[in-house]
């Protein structure tokens, strides 16, 4: 299982503000059934990976069709094949035990 | 104030997992005092973008002092300067109320 | 015409050095025979969009099949549609002509 | 020796090019005295890396200069400290090394 990062920013729109448009973002990856999470920079992702490079290619298009003419979109992949259980929980709840003192 | 997400990664270190690096990281920015979330893709810090900047640099530091030989650092930085209350929260809670279609 | 920059590293491989993975990431896309640049950090494509995701989705592969039980990709899409000759060498040449003072 | 990549986006100015705002982002490093390559996507520098993060610093501030009031700043440091020499010219040597089967 990957997880993945992606932003999606519209450029030349002539608003500072560009919360309309990731909006349109999310709601893709809400009709995907996708996992994912929306944090302050951006949508993380997680599922099998050619799922999440359909989405991730239906999201780029989401600014085009609300009118914008030029769109920047940044996408980091974790992917991660040793071992199951690879996720987005897994992930944070392994960097905590770490922080609190109970790993290796 | 400037909105800035860091992932630091060891190369070359011999094991697929690096979340005791993470959490070295974590520990930088704690004692830095300026707000922080942790998500499953890096770290995401809300202030006054010098200081950050100077958490950055310290952050990206943390590998080498546990061992790594070379570090990838990826940064990247959201200062809006238009309006007071651009941090975390408030791009979280924008992108919400569109999604809720409370918002124009 | 879309404007991609790509990184990917094998990540738990034991040795800092990840140019072979590199230059296997550059077969890859030498076969797609789509324009393509080799950077100090990273390979940048051009061309239609969805032909250069099949690419990026075969060049995340490669440290796999290279023995990489983890890689981490970046990708950075520029993609605008309000005219045409968008590509490698007109965004540089743009740029130029500014640092020349023959642009407006 | 540290090998630098910055991109400095413009958000919310009404117009779809942002070369005149690169070619700003371009004359700082240029007056800094490092070592750095224009590219298609972004702008890689070379040195030392607290001497990079002042350039970094004062890049991201340009757009702010020239009236935009949100910038959008993407950063990729690759720092290796096992064995001298690494540059922009070295890690494309290496590639190129490994592409035309002259490396082990």
């Amino acid at each position: 299982m990957a997880v993945v990062e992606i932003s999606v920013t519209p450029l030349g729109i002539g608003e500072a503000g560009v919360s309309r448009y990731v909006a349109g973002c999310v709601r893709v990856v809400e009709q995907s059934g996708l996992s994912f999470q929306l944090t302050p920079m951006g949508t993380i992702i997680e599922g099998e990976l050619d799922a999440i490079f359909a989405v991730l290619r239906s999201m780029h298009e989401v600014p085009f069709s609300q009118g914008a003419v030029r769109v920047s979109t940044l996408i980091k992949i974790d992917d991660r094949r040793d071992r199951p259980g690879h996720s987005m929980t897994a992930k944070v709840a392994s960097v905590r035990r770490h922080l609190e003192g109970n790993s290796p």
